[in-house]
């Protein structure tokens, strides 16, 4: 037989379907970060490959996209690992668990630091591949109908949140409620619930929580940097061509640098407007935050007494941040502080 | 005359050469960049899109690399664009100047803020087009023979500092140095000079320069998160197919985010070996800081005065700057000060 001429063999069509966790409402930010990714893989393939982007529900619901996926129903999702730690914890370990590296150390330990390929370890028995495609930055803490002080405040507190920092929240008296987006508002409107975090400043604007629960609590120290994922089927991505395998890693790594620019630019103009409109920011206290961080590592150590791969990345990326926390006080901190502190006096 | 059939359009062969202006010493860090970015375009051409890359003074001297992509005599330079204020300040505007904006708020403007865009408009006059390609993050100020805590010590100080710090250093009194990388050692061991900054922890251990300035100071106030870039040929770049000319903006994203992590990565084993080998970390005193700010502000207000491209940029650089150091202060900051007490306790 004639051999294929070399030229014919780069960019075959390929077209496959991707499934969001997120709604289309968040498309300037974490959806728009899979219509990134679909738009760097067609253009760098000159069309061949099509990575069709379908929104939260449209063919796989939320938070059913990595089963999809482990099944070969849909090829790809888009979605941020912890909403599957109820699976297995280690699950929220490629994202974000609490008191976790912000952005820039989990970049470094996901591209620099073995942690792509250990956290592939784990997404292997899934039938997975995963790479990092976007990021958050600091989420916040989330909106408060009344103040909240000490931990006594915290006793019954019905808060919307996400599940593994629900499950640390709960040793300090916290009741997590689940509820979709959408239901979210009007729960905190009638008083169902006293409390929701969701994103950050641009995402939590759409939803309008300002008028219900003014008080803006920060930092979200369950979502310090949390990695947004794209997941493939493993058996897919193996018969794709090497090329098409790079053109993923590729495209992953500039759309997950894409999505924290994205959320720097839009969060840096919706913080003032939310100011404007009534928000009134407040810090968690120092008690709070000593009795979440105690109650955290708490949680990790149940879990690591009994699961060995938790215990093995966790520990991986402990003993990053242990440096990455020291490291960053000296230049990095300094310069911010600094010009902050000309932020404040109204020089810059 | 026949159609050429649509596949025999993709991944054309193309060859260029990219002159990077650093060492092939610095391959894990700023030069490797050059080899990342090559190597993606690689393999996401199926090996048809070949850059070769050549270190400083290779093929060009590391000083000369825009005006050979100007010439068209190599296709492409891996660099960073401070090294050409003296033909016009606006070029430093691209990459860092003193009390700009750090890694990820440069990000921020680049991608999300029309930077790039706008960046490119003075670029295309010198018949360039280019793309940020990597960040080092806050450098550090260099290491110095003897403490420095006021201004009046810095009357005379002999400082081996680029170009536009060097300017705004002249007007506190310092006398700055241009001394090649290799030169710089000897120079702070004799006493010739009395300072040196290079770029941070990992770049400068290779130097040694704890032996001889063990002074160790932070932040790099000119440097808050240098944008290193890829620079192409603008006729060139665009008699490429649409699809090789998204390769490189796309490859260029996912090297810049490289290059980052690659930083953050490095530079925390490497402070502590540093520390560990004698380094003396100090911060530039409130005063020196203070004052720089103002001899910087000094400095724009006068080329702003002549210069209507370098107003035009660095105007949009501090309106987002203002809000961006506001943003920063609340989940950010509040986040990264908690983990580093929690460094500092010991409890990490």
């Amino acid at each position: 037989t004639l051999a294929a001429p070399a030229i014919a063999q780069s960019n075959p069509k390929v077209t496959w379907r991707l499934a969001s966790s997120f709604p289309k409402s968040l498309s300037d930010t974490i959806f728009g970060g899979a219509l990134t990714l679909s738009k760097y893989v067609s253009e760098v393939t000159d069309g061949n490959f099509q990575i069709q982007v379908f929104a939260a529900g449209e063919i796989v619901p939320a938070l059913q996209v990595a089963d999809a996926v482990t099944a070969g129903t849909i090829e790809a999702a888009h979605t941020v690992c912890y909403y599957f730690w109820g699976k297995d914890p280690t699950w929220a370990l490629g994202s974000a668990v609490p008191f976790s590296l912000n952005a820039r150390g989990i970049n470094a330990w996901h591209y620099q630091g073995g942690g792509i390929d250990l956290f592939n370890e784990f997404l292997g028995t899934q039938g997975i591949v995963g790479f990092p495609s976007g990021n958050t930055g600091v989420q916040m803490g989330g909106w408060f109908r009344k103040e909240i002080n000490t931990v006594a405040d915290l006793q019954g507190l019905k808060f919307r949140v996400g599940g593994f920092a629900g499950k640390v929240l709960e040793r300090l008296g916290v009741v997590p409620q689940q509820l979709a987006g959408g239901d979210i508002y009007p729960a905190l409107e009638k008083g169902t619930i006293d409390a929701a975090e969701f994103v950050g400043p641009f995402d939590d604007e759409k939803l309008g929580f300002v008028k219900v629960a003014p008080f803006y609590y920060y930092p979200g120290w369950w979502e310090g940097g949390p990695t947004v994922h794209s997941l493939f089927n493993k058996a897919k991505f193996e018969e794709l061509p090497k090329q098409y395998q790079s053109v993923l890693k590729v495209a992953c790594q500039a759309a997950d640098a894409n999505m924290l620019s994205a959320y720097d630019w839009l969060n840096t103009a919706a913080l003032k407007r939310l100011v404007a409109a009534g928000a009134q920011l407040r810090p968690f206290s120092p008690e709070i935050m000593s009795a979440s961080f105690d109650a955290a590592n708490q949680t990790y150590a149940e879990i690591e007494a009994g699961n060995a791969t938790f215990k093995k990345t966790w520990e991986s990326i402990k003993a990053f941040r242990k440096d990455y926390y020291l490291n960053m006080q000296v230049a990095e901190y300094n310069y911010d502080t600094f010009m902050m502190v000309q932020q404040r006096g109204g020089k810059l």
